[in-house]
């Protein structure tokens, strides 16, 4: 199981050199992501945050404002929402390891519905997906990956799929991962 | 010092009869909009949600998922906010027990500020607020609330105001507090 907010070290031997790859949750796409929502905001482009992380408590101590027994809860809808020039944005954001594919399993299953209403009901819905061994980031309209759900019954997502229709997002300094410019430059928005 | 989920039981005299009121955060109004969010989705008329309350952790045992030491933290943007129509929804809701007006001191000040964030890059913001004790809820719409602030040096907004620029919710069965028909109606969407 992997807990929101928490990082597994884990080591990879690539050409003798020993890296340290975070997985889990994803911190490096995920401070990514929150500096560039800050710089969005700095320039006052756009309000997209980042949900809290759902915490279901169990004891707690509210003369001292204190959680001293609480358990990670399922998250019901997609990580990070806001707004971008009248629009509805909403995605959901995930590393993986995999040089090959991405793997659904990584998305929930009411995650996945989610984005499907949102993109039913005009917002802009869609994943930002990095793989990390191969340092690409990749935006995935929903529309896309509902074509990809209707038409196949595999359990990941090649990497062949996102080179053909996924938005290439390259890493910059600021913004570090500008995916509002590459949504607008693909008419994603 | 109010808390997130905690609920204050407040004896309130009335007419010699002894009420038992809710404070600290409204988990009345807060149900209540609960039960109308979750009547929206399942009719599919939009996807509102309210956001998790931020938790600070401290002291987390990640093997067991389970969390053993952490605060309440301060929310940084509204509680509420979704997609109805392909317009995108930001709202904070509050109760207060006061009969003449309500408190801003109710509503961070970066809360207020993100409201007005929202407001002007076209999204659907207001305020939804309750009267307990007069039974009545009101839709306030940031720009009326802006008027109001740029035009006053009042720490609360009397209850006239809210009756004379507001829009009343009035309270049904399904749902519960219909307040998307009420934006409908009165030209806030």
């Amino acid at each position: 199981m992997k807990y929101p907010g928490g990082v597994v070290k884990e080591k990879v031997q690539t050409d003798n050199i020993s890296h340290i790859n975070y997985t889990g949750r994803g911190m490096g796409l995920e401070s990514d992501l929150n500096v560039t929502n800050e710089y969005y905001r700095e320039k006052d482009l756009a309000y997209i945050y980042k949900k809290p992380t759902p915490i279901k408590l169990v004891k707690v101590d509210y003369k001292k404002g204190k959680i001293n027994e609480a358990y990670f809860d399922m998250p019901s809808t997609t990580d990070y929402n806001g707004l971008y020039k009248g629009k509805y944005i909403d995605f959901e954001a995930k590393e993986t390891t995999s040089l090959t594919s991405f793997p659904l399993a990584n998305i929930h299953e009411h995650q996945l519905k989610h984005l499907e209403n949102i993109y039913r009901h005009k917002g802009i819905a869609f994943l930002i997906i990095r793989f990390t061994r191969l340092e690409e980031t990749y935006i995935l309209m929903e529309k896309d990956l509902l074509d990809f759900l209707k038409n196949n019954k595999r359990k990941s997502i090649p990497t062949s799929y996102f080179k053909k229709k996924g938005l290439k997002i390259k890493t910059g300094y600021a913004p570090r991962l500008d995916y509002l410019s590459v949504l607008e430059e693909n008419g994603g928005i």
